[in-house]
């Protein structure tokens, strides 16, 4: 087990805090702040919904969590110092030399700054170190390090075993990296509120539904080398030499984009992409960006809101074999797996929202649960008939096999442009008050609705149904 | 049916070309390049294979692809005309003025330039609005697009039409808002290669290790706005001040952050997220991180890398109640649905994810797959017996029911912390030849490691197994 001081217990302190405990540390805060308990105490709830989800193992147990009266306190017996103080260079010395006098033998104080290098830093007592983290700290992995090579070496090693990438600083600069680019992007952003070219809002959906989502994922030159495409990255970056006296940007100070500086760029792209090919690249750009569009389809924001609205405006679904169509869905590359072909728990994704498409159609809609009734599935049978692959456009058909009272029990058939079916799933699920969460009966509409509907399929053969696992059809 | 004249069909028009198709559009194409018609294709196999995952309804039947030998040819009949030739003002004013010679009645031309305001390209013979897109084309919704008001109406609303955001420009400026924004952070950049600071893949990485992440879902103010906190966004953007006269980039003009600016920006933020706490703003944050780190995990692109290799390095599972924990998952806001639990189709990514950890314990491994060898699952049964919620920490364990010769059943328990069952799950598996893709004998280790471990859990009960959808245990 071991022991982190928290010199400071803001959102960055607070952050750190988070991701030493629930990566196993004890942690002890120092912050004066009367609101820190309760401060800390919110950045945690946010790390302990968030951080463990990423992983399909167990983070190590929490370690404990207590507040110190004192820097002496906090730091005595530590086993890593993190000072993330106001960013006023006297107030940090003044901290320093507290800290000193209470290190732990051949001890470093890790400093949040985003600003000042190592250089400023330095104080007569301990060596200082810059580990500079993101917002959220739980959740983004750069950290900034910066300082004495060995330290930074050791600094690298522990912000890797809480689940961190170290980005150790070639040379001493401002800001560093990343808050340098944000503040070009910033102060470029600031002439365009002036000049009331954009708001905003305006500014974060430019950025969201374009070059953001593809930073996410591979940065500003592996995207380029896929810009340049076969012709390769020291080529493409030639024509870019006309575009910086361009009065593209509010810069005025650009550096001269000669022979030897471009091959620079060529070289390191070489070393960083050259093992995938241009085709390569491009498909894993494009799996990043489904995976990364997906994911914000949940909550709508950005570009997975656009996709929504865009759903909205697409064709319903109609019939097939006198059935309804409840789902038809191409095959994202994010639910094929080592197999090469669809995994197993993507014909119950399929399987879910066929569901869904037969309660809109009985009018169990949103409109429905949102007034606090809905149904629950209690027992899934799944028989796998034949592999898909990404990009197959399958379709869903729901028959209801059985619709009165509180139970509704629907056969899905999944089929293969080709006409063979590819899973059949039978589904039983119990209409559910949502408030009680006990089972109960459907408002009468929706009762009438999916009575008639078993009627109308009954009689239909379906293929397996009330077997068991393994038991033939 | 609509029709699309693409003029230009490089890496741009040909993503556009793929846009309109895959959005029922027939497309005609003109390109000198006796290349056009490859490349062409092949963005349109990059398309097919990843626009219509995004969406849970079909898109549109594809559109026809055809290949004019003229500009006239192209352009005649054409709802719609997209330029994306070469950025030479001369040879966009000469491609102009033949598309004019042809161009229906009331038609305009939309450009895919990059860099010249609408200004710059008018021509006399027909009016030119910038739709200025972002690649690739047919994944990113950002359309930034300027000039004649009306006709940037028309153009945001077929943009619209075919799944893109529009972003009309309030003011002409060269180069627009996203190139501008990727403008200064390529000068950034290239100042921080020149000067040995970072290469082009540690520059990546401080990208999509950290902000990136951010702009992929929220852009910069709202990520801003979070940082604030509960001090709001107007006293937050005022500490800003002084930073703008810092050496933190090469940029040397910068605006003055006056009063009215300040307050500019306050009330915009306030208007674009005024709606939301600080509270839900920063969970709403944490739930689109959680949901694109997940979806990096599958690639393990930057920041998915990072978690994939950190959860090497977490213990591996022991035992529950006598039978191997295969899985211990803490369940992300991802898996939860409109019930308020985890949604049906989370318990069999469960089970998937348990069945591999089965796999692994009887040396059928990431290696073994590699080499050709696997199992594939034919029969699945999940009874659901509790909810679960946001953030709670799962626990599997399996039981084999039988392996021997190619047959493999297991039997998963998805316990909860409370010692509750959230629910079981009963699934045969077939050993397959991942070439021939028909079932095979195991390997003769994996065969044996299998069989022990079905006769050590032999005799066991197993709640509910062997029954059939519906039927109580």
């Amino acid at each position: 087990m071991s022991r982190a001081a928290i010199i400071g217990g803001g959102v960055i302190g607070g952050g750190w805090a988070a991701r030493f405990l629930l990566n196993g540390w004890d942690v002890v805060v120092f912050d004066p702040d009367p609101g820190a308990a309760r401060k800390i105490a919110e950045v945690l709830d946010n790390a302990r919904a968030s951080l463990p989800a990423l992983y399909a193992r167990p983070l190590p147990p929490e370690g404990s969590l207590t507040f110190a009266a004192s820097i002496a306190q906090a730091v005595a017996g530590a086993d890593w110092v993190q000072e993330s103080v106001s960013e006023r260079l006297a107030l940090k010395h003044k901290v320093y030399a507290e800290i000193a006098a209470h290190l732990p033998e051949g001890g470093f104080i890790a400093s949040s700054t985003s600003g000042f290098k190592a250089s400023d830093l330095a104080s007569g007592g301990a060596p200082v170190v810059v580990v500079h983290p993101f917002n959220p700290v739980y959740l983004l992995p750069l950290t900034e390090i910066s300082g004495d090579p060995s330290l930074c070496d050791t600094a690298a090693a522990v912000v890797t075993s809480i689940g961190m990438h170290p980005l150790v600083l070639r040379k001493e600069i401002d800001a560093f990296i990343g808050n340098r680019f944000q503040e070009a992007v910033w102060r470029e952003a600031l002439w365009m509120l002036k000049d009331g070219i954009a708001t905003t809002s305006e500014i974060d959906d430019a950025i969201r539904m374009s070059f953001g989502l593809r930073w996410a994922q591979m940065g500003l030159f592996e995207t380029y080398r896929i810009a340049g495409g076969e012709a390769g990255m020291q080529s493409y970056i030639e024509q870019f030499g006309p575009t910086l006296s361009w009065p593209w940007t509010k810069l005025t100070d650009v550096p001269d984009l000669d022979a030897a500086l471009i091959e620079t760029i060529g070289s390191q792209s070489d070393a960083q992409s050259g093992h995938l090919g241009i085709r390569e690249l491009e498909r894993l750009r494009d799996d990043n960006l489904v995976a990364i569009l997906r994911g914000l389809r949940r909550t709508g924001s950005g570009a997975g809101g656009v996709v929504l609205r865009h759903e909205q405006t697409l064709e319903a679904e109609g019939e097939l074999d006198g059935l309804p169509i409840t789902l038809s869905q191409s095959v994202p590359v994010t639910w094929t797996d080592y197999n090469g072909h669809m995994n197993e728990a993507a014909y119950l994704e399929l399987g879910t929202w066929a569901t869904d498409g037969l309660m809109a159609l009985v009018g169990a809609d949103e409109a429905y649960v949102s007034a606090g009734k809905s149904f629950f599935t209690v027992d899934t049978r799944i028989r796998y008939l034949g592999e898909v692959h990404r990009g197959t456009m399958l379709t869903v058909t729901t028959q209801v096999l059985e619709g009165a009272g509180k139970k509704m029990k629907l056969f899905h058939r999944v089929t293969k442009p080709d006409g063979t079916l590819a899973a059949t799933l039978e589904t039983l699920l119990l209409h559910t008050d949502l408030t009680t969460r006990r089972a109960c009966a459907p408002e009468p509409q929706v009762a009438e609705a999916l009575e008639t509907l078993a009627a109308v399929h009954a009689g239909r053969p379906a293929e397996g149904a009330g077997g068991s696992v393994g038991q033939r059809n």
